[in-house]
């Protein structure tokens, strides 16, 4: 065994020795399967006390709700989600960092708070919120995936670690990423390969896919990922959650670990994933309450706006079946046809969405991603000795610096000229979009964008040449504010391959190929709700109103 | 003569000839000087008409509440600008469009607009407003100070120019810039010097120069400049003007002509200048209700906000005397010490201020200006075949370029760490900004930052090794919004040389060796008000406190 793969066993060991002795599990996936379950969160329902069962399936806003009214202590919560945690974690593979003790010591020390000033700390007191391993928190390692970065403890603690703590969460586990946060699916030399919680046959999805498998297994109410090509959105779309993407500038990134510090062209962003809408708002609310704007120059001065009376109002949405380049699959189209349907019939309006410069868009997002052909990595990978994750190679070209050629790199006059073609296809793509007025039947341009998140409604282990991230990554280059939302899971009777599929090209037949009914069943499928730049508030509000024309 | 000489004695041939014969002057210039005049704007006065010159007297806003209460109409108003601008023009040589015709028939659809239906088009109803030329209207060309770009003219109009003259505003002119808007004074192959209006000798400053000389000359009651280094800024203190650099994404940018394109890490902003403060505000305001978010994903939603409050508060200043490098010249120092004087007297409090990271600022900057080696300015010129312009010289280093040796240009990953050093100096600077509350007598940071704009009050022709745009260029760096204050003029009897002066550097030693009173007579003197990112509201409020105590 090299030194990089000792060095990745101990921490390995260290993370699961962090789990107190009584909530070790012997072969707990193992142990899952055999009791007939491939879906972790129902199975975990089954082997844990009911009343930790309960706290664990409550939103973060509901237990806020019974911690403030002193229905329920913060340390009850805190300890029955420590416990979910560590069985998430042995089944699923999805924390970096588990420091329990620390949680439960914070947690009395809420309690006391509350009982002696019959106050909270703030509108997160008590709430346990994960927090992917891009965090930095005193005394605590951030790794982003690399063996190299071991014991890499900065000295200073994330801002927006320290704003959620001074409003009362308890933060008790970082969850994995893949090696640079350059991957769809969640796989590091350092830490293996983090499974989807609804089955543990597929992916977690990546890069936030930590924080997707631990929040959908019920080990977190809510959650803190970052998306700079859909990071945030796969896991999320890939588990049934609700997050959200928020656009650059409005949620304070400083302190926080990242690849590529200094690339501004597309820059990656942090936003939440949780279980209900009301808490994707309730969090992000209490970020743009926080005005970061005052310490994080990146953030842009824009208190969180009053937008409660969209849910009165008459929408207009536009829906993009298809990018004209990869098909989804059968039964996110259905999710959409349903979404569509479900929006008429509450009265709302819905027009036909298509992008004439989607391609270069899309290309645009490979040059910003290999502009340095994986130098920092190829770099980073040298410290440990570790090679470059298979993962990430989809993204990542590295035959460039595996010759030692990094000649290549591209110049700075090259860069701006990218950087100038973002803004030209922003600046089209915000034209597009008023001229939607065009079509409505009020003249008015639509509110938001219906479309998928993914082609498929996963990939199973190892399969990510099953995936495409053409429908998250356009939202990166382009900034705009996107809700995930959980419409429907795959069925196996309802969701059948298409009969009359024509491949658009060669990778579209391949990701349509992957398409089999039996091995996608009871999947979630999940749309995205864009809005426009730093239309947050906007995006949430109208995804609620999408959310209850479905289930009208 | 070659050809591009040719060429642009074409163009300037070109620009003399659009003014109708009867406001052509012979030799103007020695005309003013023979007449005892050095101050364009004084000899102008007793040239006009005495009712256009109190039309030209006027400010903005008092021009607008004359023409929408009927008192005066808009043809009036544009005549006389027109006749003044080409006067002033023909002494400093201030503009590169001129197109009196066009302007003079809006006017006449305007006046007949308002008499049909008693109301105006809107704030702007009949107001000129001169515009750098980087803005493209309809068939006008857009030269950016380039021989090599005559007769450019780009098919579409700037967004920011729609949207004044759909709020009413009558454009009449377009202005110098030095060549690539990359001088502190202005000065191109195809344009020739541009003088400041206060005093002959002089230059306008740069890059908005023709701007500050066209405005002082009171040829134009409001314009817009563009500023990536002091550009609005310096132009407007050489000519006692006021100004506001706003912070980016607050001004749309769209479809105005620049240089270096997708150089995102110091970008250009757009911004006012104008003879009061109240102006700046106006069309502030007008701008930012405008919405232009909606079409350009540059621009950030944030409204108006109202902070009429500042003006009852006891407020915290931090005044830096000196950047440590460069000593300000003695009425530099005099205006900062008269205006701390007064917000003291007014009850207002003022602490130092001294940011231990400037030197890494200023750095910074060259960085950012000079990581192409001037590549684009080079391949510009190459297309006429001018040589790039002298005044450029001091900020780009063509060496490289003129060996053919471009391959020096820096690589992605080198700008990639400029981009983040630049982000960790924000950080810095907004941390040190914060902490002045621990010297703050009730514990509140600072609301407003005062410094110098420059460490002279201009500087004579060709004199730009007198200069540094130390005091301006920190505020793009730093992206805060700044306003330019007139505060005094220069006083030959007041402002006697250092007798105790140190020099810090060579380079102070040399800019102080510059300072002569009898030089700098009557010259004015400005400061800078400035208040963090997106803060413009803030900063112009301020900046009335400190004017309003300045004249009490």
């Amino acid at each position: 065994m090299s030194k990089w793969e000792l060095e990745a066993q101990r921490k390995r060991k260290q993370i699961l020795g962090a789990i107190p002795s009584s909530w070790i599990l012997e072969n707990a996936k193992q142990q899952m399967i055999s009791a007939g379950f491939t879906n972790a969160r129902d199975y975990i329902d089954t082997i844990m006390p009911p009343n930790e069962v309960a706290i664990t399936n409550s939103t973060a806003s509901e237990l806020a709700k019974k911690i403030s009214s002193g229905d329920i202590r913060a340390y009850e919560v805190c300890y029955s989600f420590c416990h979910r945690a560590a069985i998430a974690h042995q089944i699923l593979n999805c924390c970096t960092e588990i420091f329990f003790e620390r949680a439960l010591q914070r947690a009395k020390e809420l309690d006391k708070y509350f009982e002696e000033t019959g106050k909270t700390a703030g509108p997160l007191h008590g709430i346990p919120v994960s927090l992917k391993d891009q965090f930095n928190l005193p005394g605590i390692d951030t790794t982003i995936g690399y063996v190299s970065y071991v014991g890499h403890k900065p000295p200073y603690e994330s801002l927006l670690a320290k704003i959620l703590e001074q409003k009362g969460a308890i933060f008790y586990v970082k969850t994995t990423v893949p090696m640079a946060m350059l991957a769809d699916e969640t796989e590091s030399n350092l830490h293996g390969y983090t499974y989807n919680a609804i089955n543990h046959k597929f992916t977690s999805g990546g890069s936030s896919g930590g924080e997707g498998a631990l929040i959908a297994a019920g080990g977190s109410p809510i959650g803190l990922g970052t998306d700079i090509g859909g990071s945030i959105r796969t896991p999320a779309s890939f588990h049934g959650l609700h997050a959200l993407r928020p656009s650059h500038g409005r949620v304070t990134y400083l302190d926080v670990a990242n690849s590529y510090l200094g690339q501004e062209v597309i820059p990656s962003v942090i936003g939440p994933l949780a279980t209900s809408l009301g808490d994707v708002e309730m969090l992000m609310k209490v970020i743009v309450d926080s005005h970061a704007w005052e310490l994080d120059p990146k953030v842009v001065p824009l208190e969180w706006r009053d937008v409660s009376a969209i849910k009165h109002q008459k929408l207009r949405f536009g829906v993009m079946w298809s990018d004209g380049f990869i098909t989804p699959h059968p039964p996110i189209t259905r999710a959409l046809k349903e979404t569509v349907e479900a929006l008429k019939k509450a009265g709302h309006e819905v027009i036909e969405w298509k992008f004439p410069h989607q391609k270069e868009v899309l290309e645009l997002a490979k040059k910003v991603f290999g502009a340095d052909h994986g130098k920092e990595v190829f770099e980073v990978c040298k410290i440990s000795g570790e090679p470059p994750a298979e993962c990430i190679k989809q993204f990542v070209d590295f035959s460039v610096q595996e010759d030692g050629a990094n000649v290549n790199v591209i110049d700075v006059t090259e860069w701006w000229k990218i950087g100038q073609e973002k803004s030209n296809l922003r600046e089209k793509f915000f034209e597009h979009w008023g001229r939607t007025s065009e079509k409505t039947s009020d003249s008015r341009p639509i509110d938001a964008l219906l479309c998928p998140v993914w082609p498929t409604s996963s990939f199973e282990e190892g399969e990510s040449k099953y995936g495409a991230d053409n429908y998250t990554v356009q939202f990166n280059v382009l900034d705009l504010a996107s809700v995930i939302l959980p419409v429907t899971t795959v069925s196996q009777t309802k969701d059948l391959p298409y009969h009359d599929f024509r491949p658009l090209t060669d990778r579209d037949e391949e990701i349509q190929s992957y398409y089999e009914p039996t091995r996608f069943d009871r999947m979630p499928v999940c749309i995205q709700v864009a809005c426009r730049r730093l239309e947050e508030e906007k995006a949430i509000a109208v995804a609620a109103v999408v959310e209850n024309s479905l289930k009208a």
